[in-house]
């Protein structure tokens, strides 16, 4: 216990402790990013002639983590303000003589540490992209399997007018293949770091580099990483994509879990989860756990995003502040979005859909949930002053009297011949929500 | 005055007050933005046949912003919380009968506004092109014009090596290019709404419209936005990629707000605006204000982004509180950025740089601006450690005996036929800074 | 409408717009305070014997706010990057001489602009105060008639145990008196700004004063402000610590928006608006209109006061940009908490509480809201674990059989002489709520 | 490494790694917290005769923390949630029989964990006092023994007026003091939460307290914390009030952080970090470290602090994601401002200056820098328009002609009696900075 006094572990973060996403983000997985970025520079250099071949075997077998002591690198990386510092240090020794003064020759740290979260960001996004794509397939599931499930559409948090599961479940796969569709774009762009002390590659010339591109583009092969045609030490676009993409899934996952806390609800109980969580003291509880760790990542992920946005505006050729400041909100990022695209997924395959108690709601306001319609239907036939009048009325009978408006309608002699059990009923009055399903389905 | 009481005309505002994204984002923007989208839904209407051409004339005839009263709109929006409710009734009036029926017929307030709040996105966005498009030509013509310029490049605020100023606005550009193209994409993707009161169009079915895409369509190209297949009340796709875009192009400006910044300070001087703002008290100020006003936008938007972002997790078929909190936000960002560009285009057009004072900043560390290139240079002539070392000693004497490097260089026996004045002239260590800003110039 | 086409009227803000906040943190407004702030600095020489008294009353004679047009200065600010710069010309020259160069005299822009801000902040604090009180007021009648009303407490959206709308209703107020506390705190030292151009009050020490104090604080004597040690042009407490009350405000209120939304569900029931927001569409909906402006406003300041709490980091004795961030974010923040507070005071008054559906909805779970209270009572008869085995497997049959738990809790022989109807009343177990809800309206 | 695959240790976060708060507030530091929650509670129960005394001992002595398994707490945490659940688990399996069941009697997870992570707080932010403690004095020091130095006093990065080191130091010291009036208010507010299932302490109740605040009481005492008059899972005060002194401090830090890079850029050289950090390419680089991580830390705060005040909208009595959103954040603040505290006192112990730096970058302007001084003491005697004209037109000639102001002064015939070498010395031109200096030292 001593010994890991200061490490974490996930105790705090039920949303994404345990996921696929915690191992590619922790800070082994960054360790390991790190040597990756090392290695694959000196083979780059070796692959252009700049480095022996020798090298770039001495470099890539003396990289293996487990030498490396976190903690010490941790503690190490205050002097200089960053852990690529140590960690080159400890492997130019691990290296040693005679091919450690290829470790890291030409670099600067930023290449390095910029390289590094690119490549635990391609690894995490492909989670994400993971997720995504499960939790798409099964809101795909649920919406061609409740197409046609009359509901109530809420507003404001009121009955509004029908509408169906079907066209809820295919709005929230609507909005995870929008999310798909941002990550994977974004993840095919990230690029390695190359520029050296400030930028100029000027390093890399004094030791033989020909030209501005041909490292860079040997780096970036050895890492499946893209090329850009500019170091970005202080022009963030890619972190800012990421800021974008991951803000955007973990919002959009965000609203999965907003309707489904809300459709779980005692009252309303349209849904619920798989498995919900339960309680020490309360043996009846089954709490829509997963939709409340997507509720609290969307709570979490625009911050961290702005945060992200902000260190847009890095000074000079590396920023003091605006670059270190960027570290830990990304990692929170990939972890929060990797964490809910679990949870998503979870959540998707397992609900449990009560369309009993979706019809039971449509009935909840006496029929006034289609007073919509009854103005349409109407008008024509009352003239529409008549008709809104009429309305209004009656919905305020419904409440004080307690009696459904079809009966109410029934009453009134203009609209005997109407029919009336046609036009009062909720489930005749989903628009189209039938085939906006159905288109939204065809998107693939 | 007392008439005026409550407007705002910008001035807080010195960075956005008075720019063509000002007028485009006015309340009085958004109310012609308003009558547009109800008059194009009604005209829409009528191209299907679903209501007579006459009221589509009427319509758009009675829609003339100057007949509504802003401040009465604003105000009696309190009562239902949007300001669609009250437009509805005033435009339905001034239609009069027998068309008055046909405005806003089958739709909800959400579509109005939405759609609205879309159109002035696209015409403020364009304005932000406007302005990033002559932001990069200048910037083009300054890296082209001080391609070769050496300065000294600075990370942490201290200098490490040389670079350009060619680079430096090679750089500056990029980021503008990177801007304008996630402005551009996300420009030509933002869609009409509608969805009528739930999102399932169904009193436009009651209404007589026989499929789910025609009338969208229609709407659509009624207004040269897009359509999306399923209505958007709460996917919020589109207000999310807004708040990317902007939030980048504003970060990006507050990267060329921040150098511009620090290269101005009175102790480096090696670029001013065109025409720095004055002082009343101290008549030699000349600030950079422009500048300031790029960092202060830069501080600003992503936190509204953050806001946005955190609007997708929208409940139910429209949420009680997300919707309503992006308006301002949005509008805020849109003013922000435009108003940003705008004044980013002035600065780097306005710019004067300062070639000498970079040359003169070059020596400041008498010498040890390039002590990278020695350590390399000297490494195989020496020893790696003992160049190191030499190098260490010499840079402290640089400071004590406030001599320069090269000087104490050339006491060195060891190093006797070298080319140390080449070796130690900064101008001669850029790398591939040339052939970097050629590369970047190249991007269109 | 041609000469507003930049001015905003509260169009998009229902949620402040008209309200007594939004007129004291106008343009306007601002002007006046800005002017309030140049005439009380000339006075205060004035008074110290540094200007004759006549340039004091020649100086507040021509500070009528109706002679200076907003537009034009908000046009010309942008030239120096603030609003101070083009008044100090125009009420210069409405002065005109002999006693014109006694404006200003010796001051900074910041001075007068950091004052004027103080001065809006304290006239808008005192509505926030005065929202807050009503609405507590409103809220401790509330409690107090409702003390033992039981309604069933919600955990994660289920129903956990019960609860009274009395306690709910006293830690709305606590919270609000929460507020309360924090912001009166804070009204009471915000101070005026004197330092001169950077800080040093050298000017004024050029023109006569002398000694450190005195000056600022005859200003602040004129004003009503508090007077602090330092100028604090770029020592920024007075406006972190605004965020941090108004940020609190805003987001307590948002607690009480937030429980309404829930509670006045269509399937819940349990409040309801005095006045809900209509719909054109829809004659039956009377949305909750008030709680979703406080949800929404709850939504939006946390990201304001972020832009606040940032531009602590004010660098130099003026900085570049973080000065600039803070006035649009902290107007925005005093209209929506001074909007809040309004329309939480209008919730408060004017909430339907429907007793009867509380009542309804303890029963939805079929007795299980009181699981946990059979748990501690079965306990020490059945022992622990068959007690929860039991309850266990009774609460799966309540929902499988459709039957209420006391029913089935009955069936079973070792509980018989157990007063069941008691145990399992949930009028019967809302603990010390009542108690809780006294000592919390002691109060005040 | 395998088994520490998901832990991490600082590596990306040299601003707090290593330090005394990242102790505090690691997992292993919760779960000691969530530990003494969990023993004080059945201690306070025995103390009250709500339990036997040799449960409290049973209980206490079983909650050794080296017992326990954080990975697989933080594991089983997803099921319900929180890792409250699993934790009373192995404690009540820990204790065994008879004494069990007096774990977490009668208490809810929020109980605990928010109880917990106020002693963490207690704890952490006595480590920040202690940090800002040692931070004040040192700069009390620097401004004391500095506080007649004159330097150029900037804004909008402009040279604008004299000011003094010591009053830019006595300014720093002022915002550390503020921070830690705000920070130690609220370390002494801070509460114990206790209020069962839905905060009624029904189940309390059930197991026989007599009233409503004794137990709460004695909690409070068993832990020192303080007892609020109502249960807080949903009026979140405390975390609120934490938010806002945290991103204070660190904000206000962040102040101290920006002004020494500032100051120690290569090209002012007016201060330096004792000690630097370096650079593995560039042997004479000595980087602002602690300054950068200062900076980097108030770049992130805010953000932090929104997350938190937007979970004071926390629904019901116990919400679904606003709970859950401030664990990781509010331990992340925590972190920073300690880290902050301790980066503060380093560098401000170690600061550096150099008083000839500021003395020759006083001249850099060639005595344009009192330009304002001249202003007022050739107004009586010029007029004001022409002295402010002859001003303006010798400062151009100071820029074009690379003339001091002074000797261009000493050309004007009417200005030759007047002692132009005391009226341009900007070391005489420094205002009351020493008396504010004095005034702000004596504050405690």
């Amino acid at each position: 216990m001593t010994a890991d006094h200061t490490s974490d572990t996930g105790l705090l973060a039920p949303g994404w402790a345990g996921s696929p996403a915690a191992d590619a983000t922790s800070d082994t997985a960054f360790l390991h990013a790190l040597l990756d970025a090392e290695t694959a520079l000196t083979r780059a250099q070796a692959a252009l002639g700049l480095a022996p071949a020798e090298a770039a075997d001495a470099v890539t077998g003396a990289a293996d983590p487990a030498r490396f002591d976190i903690r010490s690198l941790a503690s190490r990386a205050r002097a200089g303000g960053n852990p690529v510092i140590p960690l080159v240090a400890d492997l130019t020794a691990a290296v040693g003589e005679p091919y450690g003064p290829y470790v890291h020759r030409g670099a600067t740290s930023q290449d390095i540490l910029d390289t590094a979260a690119m490549l635990v960001a391609v690894r995490t996004l492909d989670l994400v992209l993971d997720g995504l794509a499960h939790t798409e397939r099964a809101l795909a599931r649920l919406a061609a399997g409740h197409r046609d499930a009359p509901m109530p559409g809420r507003t404001l948090t009121q009955h509004a007018v029908p509408t169906t599961f079907g066209l809820k479940a295919a709005g929230w796969r609507s909005l995870v293949l929008d999310a798909r569709d941002r990550v994977s774009h974004v993840r095919h762009t990230l690029p390695v770091q190359l520029g050296g002390a400030a930028g100029t590659l000027a390093a890399f010339q004094a030791y033989g580099a020909q030209d501005a591109t041909a490292l860079t583009e040997a780096y970036a092969r050895e890492l499946g990483l893209a090329a850009l045609p500019l170091p970005w030490h202080t022009l963030r676009t890619p972190v800012a994509d990421l800021a974008g993409c991951l803000a955007f899934t973990t919002g959009a996952l965000g609203k999965l879990g907003e309707d489904v806390l809300t459709l779980s609800r005692t009252e309303i109980g349209e849904v619920a989860e798989g498995s919900g969580g339960g309680s020490s003291a309360m043996p009846h509880k089954a709490n829509p756990v997963r939709a409340t760790l997507l509720a609290a990542a969307a709570r979490r992920a625009p911050q961290l995003a702005a945060t992200l946005y902000g260190s847009l505006a890095a000074g000079d050729e590396r920023p003091a502040g605006a670059w270190h400041a960027e570290w830990e909100p990304l990692r929170d990022l990939l972890r929060l979005a990797g964490g809910a695209a679990r949870d998503a997924a979870g959540l998707a395959e397992g609900l449990r859909v009560n369309t009993e108690a979706m019809r039971r709601d449509l009935d909840l306001t006496g029929g006034l949930i289609v007073s919509e319609r009854l103005s349409a239907a109407l008008a024509p036939r009352l003239g529409r002053a008549r008709a809104k009048e009429l309305l209004t009325a009656l919905a305020r009978r419904t409440h004080t009297e307690q009696r459904p408006l079809a009966e109410l309608l029934g009453e009134e002699p203009e609209l005997k011949d109407l029919d009336l059990a046609d036009l009062t009923d909720p489930t005749h009055y989903t628009g189209f929500a039938g085939a906006l399903t159905d288109r939204a389905l065809e998107r693939r």
